[in-house]
């Protein structure tokens, strides 16, 4: 069936939805040939590719393959031809569908996979009137599909299974997740429950309870971060406790019967119900326990949400407020604090240590706040000016372990025309110095990227640093080599 | 009202949410006075406080401030004296809570303010028969309180307007963020969205159409990562496209009829409720346009994504087995390509370039992938030894952007006995040395973390390509110092 080997995609339909499956391919190598009478075609579906080339290849710490080959077809044929995988993305019309699928199958290979990326629609509607239904199935995705692993593929009973897992195959093969929905409903699962929100928010609207806004506001700062990892079931098996699923729908079930959503048409929470619900959620989360989960959960919060912190998007946004609003520490051993935070669990490795690079990254916020201290702020970053690192030396001296709290205090070794050479020493809570790292920084214009004096008030407070630590004594790791 | 210089709260009812609660408020350096007569309660909120220790720092690059003092009380008198905020989390009985609200009352402060965590009553409802309603608000967490910043913040028409700002300061104080809710309704807002996608789960479920994992992948892997950085609304306004709210609403509307939810009771799409949906969303992210909207959520998903795949959770766990099945490179002028990769946008700097903290992680990858080329593999991580890095020394040449194509060779200077020194060179597409970086690995004996001899196999592929090497020429940045 679907070959891996033979790597032409066809994409009928172009859109944000066809646009997205042609980057897929595209930047996993595959050749792909695009069909949309649409005259703006070409230039639609190469704004999707340019956003793709942005994001896609960052998502992973290996390069991908190299492109495939791009190719525009004015006639259906010529696209479809040798095609293993065939993505139809057409207006969301059964007639059309069925007008556009018969077109793709006139010109097909007939062991070719044709995916639809319908969201309402059963596969068997799709495959009416077909005379190679088996070839036919759902493809959902979701947007942007060159970055969300999500497809739902939907068989129906014309569908052979060796024709599903080929299929799945190919889908896994760039980047992909299928999921098989195993029974044929309108909208498939994820799009009923986006559909149920969908409704509700309206009412929202509606009745003027919210906002778009705020209704956007109350899911990403809460919820939405939950479920981006762990899903709606897995998260409410946590909060049932030891105790389990049984024990928190017990708790949560009368709500059923409250006037909580539009919807009042509620299952019946029978013991067949609760006791398949609970056995459901052991097959699925039985292997780690409760405080297992709450970990995982709350590593992967804390790892989102320092992602966010970069955008400012959401959570990121309340985290870089609060950050800011916290005191900054002052002086140790004569040196100013550059630095005083705890270690998260993201930053540790394999070796069940710190890893390498965040010593770095401590020892470069280290350096920001030195700037900061000297006028080097973001007023005068965004004027043009700046400091870029040429040169670091770092000698790791003790393991740092997650939730270690770490102080960076900062020596000026040298801070006079264009070069600022500063000591950074990492010092643990129970004062062990866990790293030093000796750092020379140049002074740069930002439009020629070349280096510049200093401002005259960034100069002076500089200098001023500089003569107060020119009588402390000389780090012992200063000037080393390796080796 | 509130006095954020008092800094002390009580915490009625602990379990899971009042020990949240607990948690966010101690770790920002209030005492917390913890009223439940449940015997265990010391230890479940001991429990929550221990993984709020673990992890709510872990957003911050500083330190929180020293944590308050938590006391346990067996009086309702002793623990809300003097309390600035009282929060109240009993079980959601509104008999209940009127009975514990009113013996709230007798001892708190008439200034300080009380929240309930009620997840569906209206405040209005939580007020009957209460002397001083003004003081009581709903202020509606999510679990885990001490991550998730959201707040409910609900008023009725007894609270002063200066109550709630006074409230949603002291909240926004201990880093949350409060959404105040402008009319009363069951469940209020987010808890609205959620129950409606849980009674469409609970049906999906019920249909056996889907199994809870099911249902938890379609959120997780999909649009869960969406919602966790724009919600639902300004998603659908990116998918709209430069046509915006209106036309996604006038493509998308028509599917409201149609069966895609048990929910068949949907507020009509008049053009009153479209132009107001659309207005509303302008005045949420019209400032941006659609192009830099789909910008910001690409680089959110890829970060979010990208902190996803250290634990392998949901969508990180996708990209994991994507990675691993793409190519490796091989050699580059008689060196191993020990890393060829894309810059994500999450490792730039506010200089426009690549911070110099990633360069270290590049070179991080580079010897993990040398370790793995000589033997020294995951397999041989888990047997109990591995390589530590003691020195590195970094000369960034050249800047690196983002998009940025970058190849890194490694040499071996010196790699018998314990002693692992390397000479990693990145490379940029056209050719140019962009950073070098010296490195010094011990090899280590992961239960005693002392150093050791490595292992046989290990040792004779290190002595083999070392001794290819040793006829290479010099780098000529080896055994340099700073200064």
């Amino acid at each position: 069936m679907s070959n891996v080997e033979n790597k032409k995609a066809a994409i009928i339909g172009g859109g944000v939805i066809g646009g997205g499956w042609a980057a897929r391919f595209l930047l996993n190598g595959w050749d792909v040939a695009v069909f949309d009478p649409d005259p703006q075609a070409e230039r639609k579906i190469g704004e999707v590719i340019e956003n793709a080339r942005r994001s896609l290849p960052a998502l992973y710490d290996r390069a991908l393959p190299a492109e495939g080959k791009l190719t525009f077809h004015q006639d259906m044929k010529s696209a479809v031809s040798d095609a293993a995988w065939i993505q139809e993305s057409v207006p969301e019309q059964l007639a059309l569908k069925h007008k556009i699928l018969a077109q793709i199958q006139e010109h097909a290979p007939t062991d070719c996979l044709i995916g639809s990326s319908t969201s309402g629609f059963k596969p068997s509607e799709l495959q009416e009137g077909s005379s190679n239904p088996g070839q036919i199935m759902v493809a959902h995705p979701f947007n942007p599909v060159y970055l969300l692993p999500l497809i739902e593929v939907v068989p129906s009973s014309a569908t052979d299974a060796s024709v599903v897992e080929a299929g799945c195959e190919t889908l896994r093969s760039v980047g992909l997740k299928p999921l098989v929905v195993r029974k044929e409903i309108d909208a498939h699962i994820a799009d009923r429950l986006l559909e149920a929100v969908w409704r509700e928010g309206l009412w929202l609207v509606h009745d003027e309870v919210a906002t778009t806004e705020e209704i956007d506001d109350a899911i990403r700062f809460g919820f939405g971060l939950r479920w981006a990892q762990m899903g709606l079931f897995e998260t409410y098996r946590i909060a049932g406790g030891e105790a389990g699923m049984e024990h928190f729908i017990g708790q949560f079930g009368p709500a059923l019967k409250w006037p909580w959503t539009k919807l009042m048409d509620v299952p019946e929470l029978t013991p067949e119900l609760t006791a398949r619900i609970a056995q459901q959620s052991d097959d699925q989360s039985g292997h780690m326990s409760i405080r297992a989960l709450e970990r995982l959960r709350d590593d992967n919060l804390v790892g989102m949400m320092r992602a966010l912190k970069k955008s400012g998007s959401g959570a990121g946004g309340t985290i870089n407020t609060h950050e800011a609003s916290l005191p900054t520490a002052s002086n140790l051993d004569d040196l100013p604090v550059t630095v005083d935070r705890q270690i998260p669990q993201s930053w540790t490795d394999y070796n069940g240590h710190m890893n390498e690079a965040h010593y770095v990254e401590v020892s470069a916020q280290a350096s920001d706040r030195f700037m900061e201290m000297i006028g080097a702020d973001a007023d005068y970053i965004a004027a043009g000016s700046s400091y870029f690192t040429v040169e670091n030396h770092v000698c790791y001296l003790e393991e740092i372990k997650v939730g270690d709290r770490i102080t960076v205090t900062t020596q000026v070794i040298r801070g006079e025309g264009k070069k600022l050479h500063l000591f950074h020493r990492l010092t643990k809570a129970d004062g062990a110095i866990a790293a030093t790292i000796e750092t020379l920084l140049l002074h740069v214009d930002l439009k020629t990227r070349r280096t510049s004096e200093p401002g005259s008030m960034v100069a002076t407070n500089l200098g001023e640093i500089a003569k107060l630590h020119s009588g402390l004594p000389k780090p012992e790791q200063l000037g080393r080599a390796i080796g």
